[in-house]
């Protein structure tokens, strides 16, 4: 096995280099529950983890770079993409999800850094554009299978669908600055169900 | 008149105070235009606007504080709430103006520089938070004649309504990164009308 096969700060896994990587992110988000992303530095995550500054600095570069990785690493995972057998149930489970999620003040924390990143640094910015092209594409399966049982319109844009079930979650913490709750996730839920339906999401030129 | 009855910086109408302003925001927003807020700095807007440094940080601290005050300054009169005399007709009209406006780069950059604010700094959240809080009441107005006319159930909640028209164009300008386009504009109008219509917005202790 190659290590050209594996980018920088992902290779061996279980070795030294992922458990360096575990650590770190693991302080980062620890950093963000305890203080937020205000209080977060380079130093704090240091002395968090155990791992010099030096060597943190050298992998990813800056504060930027570190919570975009932490992102990644996170997200996908913990907000997995439902298979109920209906569309209903299917928009509903996820939305449970996002809304379980970022219950927890520590995920808040991380893409309100996230976002502030990407205002500042291009290089996480692309992050965070392919992140949610990447998670829009993967959890569009649920509205793909609902086009094929005929549930839905064909033409319907699985991306848009499931956009428009994640948007008011991201309004409400990063606008309205309002805690979600289970009522945003029914009003998700039914909205983008009824609207989806009604063919809303029917891509122009289809 | 006692100076008493003004806060800070709103002073004077027309005066020293407000052509301060009016030349600090000026400039801020030029200033985002051209660079983006990665690169906005205190001397950068000293610089175009020709108010001293020393004077701006007098009176709004921060650039936090400086980025707030131009959401304040300029956004609410930006976007006005229609009133056509259709709910259909008001969601779109509104849609339109939130697509309009930000198809302006310093918009953009003015609201990411905000949101990149309130992740920062308490003050600059609370300043979204009630922005956000006002913007939601006044254009409910919209949602509240449509319940009044019948056209939507009662007990609708007419900020849910708005912030639902709403939601998806921050979500793909601040984490989906692409642009706000004409198809976004119809699908959220689109789906916010049919999803109030279906009920979807209905409180919960209605």
């Amino acid at each position: 096995m190659s290590t050209a096969q594996h980018p920088p700060g992902r290779a061996r896994p279980g070795g030294r280099t992922a458990r360096t990587r575990t650590a770190v992110l693991g302080a980062v988000f620890d950093e963000l529950g305890d203080k937020g992303f205000a209080a977060l530095t380079m130093e704090g995550v240091a002395q968090r983890s155990g791992v010099h500054q030096a060597t943190i600095y050298r992998r990813w570069r800056s504060m930027e770079g570190l919570v975009c990785a932490l992102l990644t690493e996170r997200s996908a995972a913990a907000i997995p993409v439902p298979d109920t057998g209906t569309l209903c149930g299917d928009l509903r489970t996820l939305a449970r999800g996002i809304g379980a999620f970022y219950e927890d003040a520590r995920n808040r924390a991380m893409i309100e850094a996230v976002v502030s990143a990407a205002a500042r640094d291009p290089r996480a910015e692309e992050v965070l554009r392919e992140f949610f092209d990447d998670r829009l594409d993967v959890a569009g399966v649920m509205v793909r299978r609902a086009v094929d049982r005929g549930e839905l319109p064909p033409g319907t844009d699985a991306e848009a669908v499931v956009g428009a079930l994640g948007a008011p979650f991201y309004y409400r913490m990063l606008l309205v600055r309002r805690p979600v709750d289970l009522e945003l996730v029914e009003s998700a839920t039914h909205a983008t169900y009824t609207a989806a339906k009604a063919g809303a999401y029917v891509r122009s030129d289809a």
